[in-house]
C-alpha cells in the first residue's frame, strides 16, 4: 500500500466537532459499561492480592473504546446495549489483561497518568492478575448462554478465540523484534504486525461481535475486517506519533517510552529505510542497548534522527490516509444500518482516531 | 485437621510396586497424548517467537500426571480415551501455562531440567507465551462441540473457568504472602492455598471432567472433590518436601529453590509455629531479603532451624497421612467403576504422591 502522497489532512472536515461529539458518545457508552465491569469481579477472596489490584485499574477506567464500538455497532444494526453488555464488558477485561501483561513485557512505568500495575503492587501479583483478567473474560462470555442461546455464545467464543490468539501473535512479533535488535522491519512488516497486535481485538471483533448480536448474518461479518483494519491501523499510528510527541498529562504513559523500549513503529521503519548506512550502523547500536543501558543523549540521537528523516510527518500522513480509508470502510460496512446516534459515534470515531490527543 | 500423630509410611504397603506399575502406566497415557497435544499448536507465524518456544517445553514433555487422570477417570467410568482427549490436552496447555509463568513470577531458575522458558528466550516472550497457551486452552475446548454437544462442551467449559480462576486466586494468596513477608502463615492457611493453588487444576477437576465424559451424572461429581483434595494436598506436601531434599536430575528444579524464593510451604509453617522469639526475628529478617538480597549462608540458616525443629519429618507425616485419606476417598469417589487398569492407575497414583523422587 502507498499512501505516502497523500497529503495529510484530507479527512478532517469539521474534525473537531466530530471529536467532541464523539466523546461526550464514548462517555455515555463508558456509563452503561462501567457498572457491568466492576460485576464481573468476583467479591470472594483474595480481595487484597488480586482483586483489589485490579478494581484499582478500573478507576479511572481507560476509554472504553472497545466496548463503545461493540455496543454502537450492535444498536447500529437494531440490537440492544444490553444484548452486547457482556461480549462488551469481555472485551474491556481482555484489554485490560493485555495492557497489564503488555507493561510488564515493555518495562513501562506509567500508564492512565498512574504508575504502571507491576510498580504499583509488584510484577509477580500483576502477572497473575493478567492472568486473572483474561480468565474472567472468558467466564464473562460464558454468561451469555441464558440469553444468546448456545449457537450464538459460540460464535462469540469462536470471535474472541480469534482476537486473543492473533494479538498475541502480534505482540510476539514485536517483543521478538525488540530482542533480535530487527533493523529491518519495513512498512509492510510493521502493518502486518499492527493488523495482529491492534486491529483485530480493538477495532475489527468489536464490530463483528457488535452486528452478530443485533442479527447480522453470520457470513456477512467479513465486511467488518478492512473497516477494523483501516481503523486499527490509524489508531495505532497515531499511538506511536503521540508517544514521541504527546502532552504526557493527557496522553497517560511516558513521553518517548517507545523509543526507551526500542518498539518498532512505522517511525522506526520509516527511518531505517531512510536512513545511511552511517546513520544505519548508530541506530543498531542504540537500539542493541537495553532499556537500563540506554542513555537520554542516546535517545535524543534517535529522536534527531527521526526529525531529520521527516519520519513523523510521513506516519502522520500515513494516519491520515488510513483513516480517509477507514471512513469508506466504515460507509460501505454499515451500508444496511439506518442513521443514528450509534452509527454517527463509529462514523465520528474514525476521525478520533487521528484527531485525539490521549 | 490434625494429623500430626499418624506414624509416617502408614499408606505404602508395596508402594514400590505400585509406584513402578504406576509409571509404566504414565507413559502410556502420555503416548497417547503428546500427538494431541501438538496438534493445538498453531503450524503459522510466528514461530520463531512463539510457537517453537512453546513446543520446546513440550521436548522433554512434562509427568502428564492431569491429562493421564482424567483420561484414567473417563475409562474407569465406560468412557473412551478419545472423548477426553481433547479436554485432557486443555489440562496440560493450561498446567504448561501456569508452569510458565510462575517461573517468571519466582525468578526460578530450571524446570524440567533445562532453564526455565524466560531464560532461554528473555521474560517478555515467555511471559506472551503463557498467554497463548492459556488461550489455547480454551480454544482446544471449543473443539469438544462437535462430538460432545452443546450442553457437554458448556459443562466442560465451565469445569475449565472453575479451575483456572481458583487456580489464581490461590496463586495470589502465595505471591501476595511472600511481597508482604507475611510469617504468620498458619498450617491451616497454606491448606486453603494449596486447595486453590494445586487441588483444583491437578486432580479434582481432570477426575470431574473424566467421569462427566464418560456419562456420570453431572450432580454426582463432588465426590471427586474430597478424593482430589487429600490427593493435590499431598502431593504439594511433597512437592515442597523434594525442593528441599531431592536430587536435582531427577526433581529438574533447582534444590532448594523454595527457601531462596521465600515460599510459604507447610514446612515453613511448622518453623513458624514452632519457632522461639528469636528464631522468629532471624526467620522474618532473612524472609524480608529479596532472593538477590539472601546469601548461602541465609538460606542454610533457615535450613537449619528447618531440620532443627523437625518440620521435615512433620511435613512427611501430614503428606503420608493425607495420602492415607486420599486412598479412602478414592474407594468411595470410584465405587461405581468396576475394578480396570485405568482405575488401579488413579489407586496407584495415590502412593506416587508420596513416594516419588521428582
Amino acid at each position: 500500500m502507498s499512501v505516502a502522497r497523500l497529503p495529510s489532512g484530507t479527512a478532517v472536515d469539521g474534525a473537531t466537532e466530530a471529536v467532541t461529539a464523539f466523546h461526550r458518545r464514548l462517555a455515555h457508552y463508558r456509563d452503561l459499561i462501567s457498572p457491568a465491569l466492576l460485576r464481573c469481579l468476583p467479591t470472594g477472596e483474595p480481595q487484597r492480592y488480586l482483586y483489589e489490584p485490579i478494581r484499582s485499574y478500573f478507576e479511572p477506567v481507560g476509554k472504553g473504546l472497545r466496548p463503545a464500538l461493540c455496543i454502537a455497532a450492535c444498536r447500529a444494526f437494531g440490537g440492544t446495549a444490553e444484548r452486547a453488555m457482556v461480549s462488551a464488558s469481555a472485551l474491556e477485561l481482555l484489554h485490560t489483561a493485555f495492557l497489564i501483561h503488555d507493561d510488564i513485557e515493555d518495562g513501562s512505568e506509567s500508564r492512565r497518568e498512574q504508575p504502571t500495575m507491576h510498580r504499583r503492587y509488584g510484577m509477580p501479583l500483576a502477572l497473575n492478575a493478567g492472568d486473572a483478567l483474561q480468565a474472567l473474560g472468558v467466564r464473562t462470555l460464558l454468561g451469555n448462554l441464558p440469553t444468546l442461546g448456545p449457537l450464538t455464545t459460540f460464535q462469540v467464543l469462536e470471535e474472541f478465540d480469534h482476537l486473543i490468539i492473533e494479538s498475541l501473535e502480534g505482540q510476539a512479533l514485536e517483543l521478538g523484534w525488540i530482542r533480535d535488535n530487527r533493523c529491518d522491519v519495513t512498512e509492510a512488516d510493521y502493518l502486518r504486525m499492527i493488523l495482529k497486535k491492534t486491529c483485530w481485538y480493538s477495532f475489527i471483533h468489536p464490530s463483528r461481535i457488535g452486528a452478530l448480536l443485533a442479527g447480522v448474518a453470520y457470513d456477512q461479518l467479513n465486511r467488518f475486517n478492512r473497516f477494523g483494519y483501516f481503523a486499527g491501523a490509524a489508531f495505532q499510528i497515531q499511538d506511536d506519533l503521540l508517544n514521541l510527541v504527546g502532552d504526557e498529562q493527557r496522553y497517560g504513559k511516558e513521553i518517548g517510552g517507545d523509543l526507551w523500549e526500542g518498539k518498532r513503529t512505522l517511525i522506526l521503519a520509516h527511518v531505517f529505510s531512510s536512513a545511511d548506512t552511517h546513520e544505519r550502523e548508530l541506530i543498531h547500536r542504540i537500539l542493541s542497548l537495553s532499556r537500563a543501558e540506554r542513555s537520554v543523549r542516546e535517545v535524543q540521537a534517535l529522536s534527531n534522527l527521526i526529525r531529520a528523516h521527516g519520519s513523523l510527518e510521513y506516519a502522520r500522513a500515513v494516519g491520515h490516509a488510513l483513516a480517509l480509508a477507514a471512513s469508506r470502510a466504515f460507509e460501505d460496512a454499515f451500508r444496511d444500518a439506518p442513521e443514528s446516534e450509534d452509527k454517527q459515534f463509529v462514523r465520528d470515531m474514525v476521525r478520533f482516531l487521528v484527531e485525539r490527543d490521549h
